[in-house]
């Protein structure tokens, strides 16, 4: 919410022109979005000009823009009974074109508005060309009714009717009862889906929204019936093997915990520029954080009857999603961390206080603290534990890493460990790649985390591709010792130097075992791209 | 034992000049240099010469150098009756004023035998100018008759007996009392004492011997008695405080383990190069490898009424060395390690077998496997149990990784975690920068490690500055999943590339958190010069 306040702040000088003035604004942070109200501000200004400032806060708050532009009301009313076609909507994403959103059966042109959006103009841009609701959804902030009222004023028409009627769905299609997913994810695969948050959305909030949350999916999303739902946890020798109805596992101890979870091809885009490689064209938002809830697999685990032994031994999941052969997904993960109530890894039920969405393993899935997403086994049918590592594909035959040496000729998958824990990681989400970024003062932001619990204790940035390192701002919630399963976010507030036409904006991260990433991609680089954690770079244009 | 036979043969083959004849030596490894004896070699060669194929074996165990070298029977004979002083052999340490050596009272010149030396020129000039004693002493292969009567033909005459009387001693310097050392170590600091074994030593045996283990002083060295030597533990509120004697903590379960220990300097001389930091210069060599006797520490706190708690505390350990104020050394890790019987932390009284050497701690010293050398507090006295970490300066004030931005002026040395576990490492230890390799082969030899108890799962090497790598073959003992406590020595046979005047050798390792080391040391620069992990590189030449 401070992050947003920031935002809005920020967004709120440049677009008023008033950092001349030294406005300083003190708005106290309201501790939730559904809380949000308009706070008085205090407001000291070098020119003691209090109505310019009034007129600020207005316009964070829609006022300013319906004081700016009150010949819009005319436009809009002499536009409303415009009919347009939802392809006709979707023709205008751009200044050129004009910006066209709609909300309900209404369409508006936004083009003139999109630089006064207090969330900024590019997260406006996510909703350009369709519905404003899915966003909205997201942003409780715009819940009200001068936001209603503002956007009133661009209104230029409605919806074809029949626009409104739902797609019809193809029954061959095995992906066709796939879930409707949110519009602002990035699809890298439609079938099966797999989809990361824009970057300027993914740090927008400390906990990921659970429909922007990213999606990795290897098979159609299965359709399970809660009622007739089974958890399948095969019994030690002795013990007694369960099958759990979703009200069975809700009467084991409920157990909350903040969880990022990252693939482990998260990044691989970058891989891809130094050299192709099989996979998924992941940018940096193959990451998100939830706040899981379920019982403890120890717990489940030892009504089984198991116990830790001295042998290695590993828990073997299987979800209820299958390619056509009937072939499940699968992983596992060492007994020794499934066994430990410190590891805290979760048969999860609850993904931020709703049940999991159907994308995310409906009605189970498996959440194991700072390890690969790999093993977070979703739609979870059976559960056991075996000598040997689960020999599914996924945990066998992929997400290992390799040598930059090794190609797909001469690639042992046996020469390597399954990746479980993960390096540490970070990445800038703002300023984006391109970008141009005003003189005078630039502000960058990203994600830090890292695998096995260990907490990201610095983050460097540079401006100058590395050659001078400055400390960010760690945001986001303190972690607890061995037990950082959650990102932090971060950002640095500085000076652009002078006279400087571009940025070449580096950010690296620190966790508290003093692992640090790689500099460059080159040598991390593998035939299956994961793991990319170097040096995340960003370039950037100065404007004049 | 093997790598030191890989390590003759191929000397073996440079000094004959054997190359050409193809010969296929098969050597039994011997399991124990105690139990080294000559094993009939399987020959099979181009032209069938088993007598030279015998030849080349002869000089391989001191034989060949006495059919190679007849004429020196002669010269040694007429020579023997000369008096040397200490000083004048000291000052033959090259082949321009020759290499002499002692053992006993005689004094040897064998500047025509150090290139036939079987385990490589570099390891006898080790000993150029001074006594073979200490160095005979690590490696029992030396200790047979023939070596004896090899080594006689170079004797050009004796000792002055007046140097054979041990040099007086200061009594009014707090180090007078220190214990005598290794000559083979490389000193950064006499007092403290601080040095570390030549990287031709260092991954010469996969357990480090105890003489040239690295040594880590802080203050003098306590001379303690171990009759009256008492550990003092703190006792919980409610439980009981202990005061043991060595009798009583060997009536503890004992355990064993092997454990590698890294001072957080190490390879700080390569930070150097990029900066000033204050810090030791060491190498490559401030990490070495031990087996560990003692108690296990957990064992010793449940005793004193010790158990985990909810919020987070400190076990503080103090030595018995101290500065002239009487300060102790002091450190302290989390008691959720201290107790953990899975982080097999030790109050150790054994190393390799022996009690522990007076520089490493005797009588008994904290062994925290994973952890930065720092917290492994020798000389222990006092043990407790704090909410707070230990208020030692290097616990608080020193051992702490901050960015390179940070300067004397400008560090807060609150505002960064004690290091604990140590980020993954590795070295290269032969060949060494500047050195001129055979063209043809190299060999490139080193070790890795990681901190945390997470094994090294691969190292990488180029021989062109990290453009293109090679995978390195572990040597070592594997280990155990999620306590791989020691090292994994490597090695990489490689064909020098044709045309090549100069190698730029780089090594990298992956952990099996798939933690990698960064690519340059001035990213991560910092005023300490602790962490200093990035790849290593050395530069060699490549004969014509």
């Amino acid at each position: 919410m401070l992050l947003l306040h920031r935002a809005m702040v920020l967004r709120l000088q440049q677009a008023c022109r008033l950092k001349a003035v030294h406005l300083r604004l003190c708005i106290q942070a309201c501790s939730t979005n559904e809380s949000f109200q308009p706070q008085r501000p205090s407001l000291t200004s070098g020119d003691n000009s209090s109505t310019r400032g009034w007129r600020v806060m207005g316009t964070l708050l829609g006022l300013g823009a319906v004081l700016a532009y009150q010949d819009h009301r005319c436009r809009a009313a002499q536009e409303s009974t415009h009919i347009y076609t939802k392809e006709e909507v979707s023709s205008h994403t751009s200044p050129e074109t004009g910006i066209w959103v709609t909300l309900g059966s209404e369409v508006f042109d936004v083009t003139e508005f999109v630089d006064l959006h207090p969330g900024g103009p590019s997260k406006l841009m996510l909703a350009a060309g369709g519905p404003l609701e899915p966003f909205w959804a997201l942003y409780a902030v715009h819940n009200q009714s001068h936001v209603r009222e503002l956007l009133a004023q661009y209104k230029i028409g409605e919806l074809n009717p029949e626009d409104k009627v739902a797609p019809t769905v193809e029954t061959s299609d095995p992906y066709a009862d796939d879930p409707v997913r949110h519009p602002a994810l990035k699809v890298n695969s439609q079938r099966p889906f797999n989809a990361e948050p824009p970057p300027e959305l993914l740090t927008e909030n400390y906990i990921t929204p659970n429909p922007i949350f990213f999606t990795r999916n290897h098979l159609p999303v299965p359709n399970v019936d809660p009622d007739s739902y089974r958890l399948h946890v095969v019994g030690a020798p002795g013990g007694q093997s369960l099958s759990l109805s979703l009200d069975d596992l809700h009467k084991f101890p409920k157990y909350e915990i903040t969880v990022t979870l990252q693939c482990a091809g998260n990044r691989r885009s970058e891989m891809t520029q130094v050299k192709e490689v099989k996979g998924l064209e992941w940018r940096t938002g193959a990451i998100s954080t939830a706040r899981w809830g379920g019982a403890r697999l120890c717990d489940v685990l030892a009504q089984a009857g198991h116990q830790l032994c001295e042998t290695e031994a590993h828990v073997c999941f299987e979800g209820l999603d299958s390619d056509p052969t009937g072939t499940a997904y699968g992983a596992s993960i060492p007994l020794a961390r499934a066994m430990d109530p410190e590891a805290e890894v979760l048969l999860a039920y609850e993904m931020n206080g709703q049940p999991l969405p159907r994308d995310h393993g409906f009605p189970v899935r498996v959440v194991v603290p700072g390890v690969v997403g790999a093993r977070h086994v979703k739609w979870l049918g059976r559960v056991s534990v075996q000598p040997e590592e689960s020999y599914s594909h996924w945990q066998r035959c992929d997400y290992k890493g390799f040598s930059p040496s090794v190609d797909w000729d001469t690639v042992d998958f046996d020469s390597a460990p399954s990746i479980q824990e993960l390096p540490v990681q970070s990445a800038i989400t703002e300023p984006q790649d391109g970008e141009t970024v005003e003189s005078g003062e630039v502000t960058i932001k990203g994600y830090a985390w890292s695998g096995g619990g260990r907490a990201v204790i610095r983050v460097d940035v540079s401006l100058d591709g590395g050659l001078t390192w400055q400390v960010a701002e760690l945001d986001g919630e303190e972690q607890r010792p061995r037990k950082a399963w959650a990102w932090r976010l971060w950002q640095l507030q500085v000076p652009v130097p002078a006279g400087q036409k571009e940025l070449n904006i580096v950010c690296k991260a620190v966790d508290d075992g003093y692992n640090v990433q790689p500099d460059t991609v080159a040598p991390i680089w593998n035939l299956r791209g994961v793991l990319s954690n170097a040096w995340h770079r960003v370039h950037v244009h100065v404007a004049p």
